[in-house]
This record gives C-alpha cells, sequence and structure tokens, in this order.
C-alpha cells in the first residue's frame, strides 16, 4: 500500500524521500484547525486525508516557540509571519528580553488501518537581529544553539545536517523499519 | 425553517435572542480552521453545520486586534489567552508601546439555500493594565473608546449597552426583515 507523504513543498518532499525512499508525493489541501498541539492539528489532516484516498499517510507541521511567549506562535507561526514578519517577532522577543526559542518538526503518520503515530525533531536556540538571505520564512532570526550561523546563514546543506524534520524523519523510519 | 444559532455559550444566545427572538440554540463541536480571517472561519463552520442539520444557521467570532501586532491576535485571540493570558498581551503591548486595538464580532448567517452573508460589529479602544473582576476572557485589559471603565469594570447591562455583538446582530436583524 503507498506511502503518501502530504505536501506542496518539493524541498520538504525531497528532505523525507532521502531517507524514506519509497514515499510519493500528494498534494492535497486539508483543513487545517486552530490549535497550540501539533498533533491535534495533523490528527485532523491524517483523517480528513484517509476519507479522500486509499493509502497510508505523512504530514508534518512546523512550531516556532518563543519562551517570551508561553507556547506561542508554535503551531500559529505562519500567521504570526502574515501579520508581523521575523521583524515583528524578533521585536517582540528583543522588547520582552527573552530570546530563548525552540523549532520543532512533527511528522504525524497514518498507517493502513488508520492508526496514527508521531515522531518529532526539535532545536533549541535563540531569536536573533534578522541574518542571512538563504532559507525562508523566520530562518533569518533562528540560531541554533551550539551554532554561530543563523538558519539564513545556512545553505540547504548546512541546514539539513542539523534539520529537526530529517530527525524527526530518522525516528520514523526506524519506526517502519520495526513494523 | 428553523434558524440556529450555534454556540455553547447560554449568555451570547440570550444576547441574541433578545435581538431576534425566533432562534434557537445549537449545541455542536464544529472545526475551527486556522486564518487571521473571521469570515473564512465562520464559513467553513457554516458548510459543516449545513451538511450535518437542515436548517439556518449563525455563527459567530471575536477578533481583538492590536495595533502593534498587525491583526493579531484577531481570531486567534484564545489561543493567545491560553498561552500567555490577558497580563502577557498587556506586556506585549507595553513593551512595543503601542496599545491601540480593536474588538470585532462577526455574525455569519447561511439561508435555506446555504447562502452566506456577514455582519460585523466592531469598537475601537486601547489595552490598558488589568482592570475589574467582571467579564471574562480579555474583558479586564480592554478600555473602549469614550469609556472610562474597561470591559472588566463594566456590569454585563453596562457592557451590552456597547457590545460588538449587538451590533452585527442589530445589521442581521434589518437583512432579515428586508429579506
Amino acid at each position: 500500500m503507498l506511502l503518501y507523504f502530504v505536501t506542496g513543498n518539493k524541498n520538504k518532499f525531497n528532505e523525507i524521500k532521502r531517507i524514506i525512499p519509497g514515499i510519493k508525493q500528494l498534494k492535497m489541501d486539508l483543513p487545517e484547525i486552530q490549535s497550540l498541539n501539533p498533533e491535534e492539528i495533523i490528527r485532523y489532516k491524517l483523517k480528513a486525508a484517509s476519507r479522500r484516498y486509499k493509502g497510508q499517510f505523512l504530514i508534518d507541521d512546523t512550531c516556532l516557540c518563543l519562551k517570551a511567549m508561553g507556547k506561542l506562535p508554535g503551531p500559529l507561526i505562519k500567521w504570526f509571519m502574515e501579520a508581523i514578519g521575523y521583524e515583528g517577532l524578533y521585536k517582540i522577543a528583543k522588547s520582552l528580553n527573552e530570546f530563548s526559542a525552540e523549532a520543532s518538526v512533527v511528522i504525524g503518520y497514518s498507517d493502513k488501518k488508520g492508526n496514527i503515530k508521531f515522531f518529532k525533531g526539535s532545536q533549541k536556540g535563540k531569536i536573533v537581529e534578522p541574518r542571512g538571505t538563504l532559507g525562508w520564512g523566520w530562518d533569518p532570526i533562528f540560531l541554533p544553539k551550539g551554532s554561530t550561523k543563523t538558519y539564513g546563514e545556512m545553505t540547504i546543506k548546512e541546514k539539513n545536517m542539523i534539520s529537526m524534520r530529517k530527525r524527526a524523519a530518522e525516528k520514523l523510519r526506524k519506526y517502519l523499519e520495526r513494523n
């Protein structure tokens, strides 16, 4: 039974395909519900996908949590980017004088029976003044712990070496091999 | 054909019922999608409601927009409340030194053919240091323009006199009378 990674993003797809070669890309517009819990958001999408297609599915969700803002933006990061951009996020961290942050990717896997498992990769770091023009989204303000470069200053190759998505996918690969 | 106000909140229901006496309360758990646009969120819920029941439906959504944060929190206000509370929101406004805000309620109405119309009531105001123990949610930090009391310092009667929900409902009532 085919394993589909539901995403419109070719780069994300290629990153996971390097780890789990058998996957197929599937573009599908799925409802994204409001929650601070990425697993809840993914679960809803996986169930919607299973109602429309036969198959096994992967869906991922990216979070950026600022210590200054509790669990926010969390999985709601894209709305923060739309409303205030990374400059706005940096401004909030700076004015609250609290720069600790954690970025994470959760991958949800729905098997042929519709059972759902989650796999998480995370990266601690700091919010810094925007640096770098590589990457996308909030990359220029995220400085991973132990690095001197922000995500925005890393090439794709450098970024992939410490990729949260990759770490989540490695956990998933091990799970698939055992089952 | 019955007109249902889909809400679990008895107070909201009673407030609208005073303006549109014919409505019935309907409690239904509907998916709330991520968006900064309340109309998009309501439209999705109204369509889901129409698939499950026969009838006409009303669904409302409340926004609080801080000038300091673009359109945020907007309809995502409940997640801000969960993550940082009104104290956290006040702290952000204060540290960014920008207190202007606008609160609004949008009511979506789905008629017997499934056509959808929106009615909005809004209230400009300021974010202030928390005051008052009445009301709920972010009431203690919202000072409506022209008032010396925050929502948190107003009785239900006082608050209803300048209610955004009431203003949206009055627009809806006029529309229903014309159609």
